[in-house]
């Protein structure tokens, strides 16, 4: 991803909610890395603490968030996503030293973000920007979820091909800004970065099972697995219960012929990872549920693919490599 | 519940899983209670060291939960549930004190449990128990995870019916065998329980809006509300985002009408708790998605009742009651 986006000339900022791990940041910066994307002031404090001093809140300012941004600002550069005018001036007033907007935009995934029409809106962010001496308006942000629809790489860069388009557009209008990709899928697919300036996928650190069903990797890419152990085998109904349930996994799932799937059991050979016959077809606080030909389980535990990586790292202290080291983590978003 | 236990000759061993509180622990000691039920040896650890010493384990026993079983078996009464006879053996020889076992019963739910009609392998287990000194067969478990998809009282007594019939009939064959029920929304509607000689449930405690849904409870019995800062509303389309994702709420939803809810927004006044015309429609890990009539949002934030709140406890190191105080809990199962 750090050649990817270097050949692009695009700046790379990654997201690092999904490992939440200082320990894990430390290898982004062997690669380069000075400036990072997390989903909280908390999750800035964390990273702040350990090292990290240039660090955006990818999550729509909201007022609670000032006293934590205030002790933040003293000794870190951020950049903030503000979606309204009297918002910038508050921060402006709250916060001493500097720091950079980011405008948020809503090109189609409707989920946070100022519609990208809306141009009476962005002006009024960039003007209040520019009135005040301590504000910097820095770019536009989108983060299209619709890329998680997609099931294929055709289909990433068809759902992704739109917001191109209007940071093009944006472009022409707004000489100067900076224009950031935030989707994994496309960050994984695309080879290069026309009109965009910055790159922060953050799932890719480990994909998972949908990010395999979507397109973005194979399973060979994936680098977070759940050990489960079997608690038991019933054979008369192809069924077995293992220690692993939403406290462990989260209760994402993906769809399959109408099939909920929780977590796709896997065989890793050598490094080889392939799929069992075998996948999590249900889920309750401790239980987990597989289906599939049980007559396959052969050990005392087995192998997960989870479905929603983010989501399982979040529920675990640590993690464990195969090489038996403990790479610790924050807990508890 | 302890009253009803109580009228009903039942004793009552409430499950933990849900507030995972020694402080909540107990209120539950201040009503009478000394036997407690939790999912996993490290709840059974952490219950014992805040003074519980007499503890059920309802999860299928399995060989890595050996190490911490023969430690917690040196100063606490253990209830175990073990589904084969090679098990038990191991158990005896590993277990250095005398420990309970119930036999976990698959009466229709398909989880975990022996199937009810399967009486060779019921009658191995017991056999198994009757010929080792520290090793005492305690009786019979039900957590019956259909009650969940009922949605009236007359369809959890309907769901719950063939259970008790089944219990009737063991009762006949194994004199002594004490008959245990597990789930929220039959210890909640039922009045009477016959051949039942103890109730183990864990939900209760706050309720949520999936039991609201069961007929469980009604909104007033709910304990347990997410208070969200709302970070953007956009009255184009009817849409607020707040900070309340998957990780702060879990991924658990119920449908209605199609249409996924992933948690209610309530208003409460005078502690009446009512709906609002709100609900979660779509979470990712930190942003939620409110859809409904965002005119009626006017303060900083939402109070939302919880799909499971099981789950959104977990995901949380602290309760904060409504005069202000601070209640821990342990994090991370």
């Amino acid at each position: 991803m750090v050649q990817k986006a270097t050949a692009s000339y695009c700046d790379f900022r990654p997201h690092f909610k999904t490992h939440q791990s200082a320990t894990i940041g430390e290898w982004f910066r062997e690669k380069g890395v000075t400036g990072i994307t997390v989903s909280s002031v908390s999750m800035a404090e964390y990273f702040h603490e350990t090292g990290w001093n240039d660090i955006t809140i990818a999550f729509p300012f909201f007022a609670a968030q000032i006293e934590g941004l205030i002790k933040l600002n003293q000794s870190c550069k951020l950049r903030l996503f503000v979606n309204r005018a009297e918002d910038i001036q508050l921060l402006s007033r709250s916060l001493t030293n500097d720091f950079r907007v980011y405008i948020e935009l809503n090109t189609g995934s409707n989920r946070s973000g100022i519609h990208h029409e809306n141009r009476l809106q962005i002006d009024s962010i960039i003007e209040a920007c520019s009135k005040l001496e301590n504000v910097h308006f820095h770019g536009f942000y989108v983060h299209h979820g619709g890329t998680y629809k997609a099931r294929s790489k055709e289909e990433i860069t068809e759902i992704i091909a739109p917001t191109l388009s209007i940071y093009k557009d944006l472009k022409a209008g707004y000489p100067g800004a900076k224009f950031s990709l935030g989707d994994t899928p496309s960050a994984s697919v695309m080879t290069t970065f026309d009109n965009v300036d910055e790159l922060t996928p953050g799932n890719f650190v480990f994909y998972d099972w949908m990010q395999v069903q979507i397109g973005s990797c194979t399973l060979n890419d994936v680098a977070l697995f759940s050990l489960l152990p079997v608690a038991q085998v019933s054979k008369d109904n192809n069924q077995a219960i293992v220690l692993g349930g939403a406290v462990h996994l989260s209760k994402d799932f993906v769809e399959d012929n109408g099939a909920r799937n929780y977590g796709q059991v896997v065989n890793i050979i050598n490094y080889e990872i392939t799929p069992a016959p075998l996948y999590l077809s249900a889920l309750s606080q401790e239980h987990g549920t597989i289906t599939g030909n049980v007559e396959t389980i052969t050990g005392n535990h087995v192998v997960v693919c989870p479905i929603h990586s983010c989501l399982t790292a979040n529920l675990h202290d640590h993690y464990l490599t195969t090489d038996g080291k403990i790479i610790d983590k924050r807990i508890l978003s």
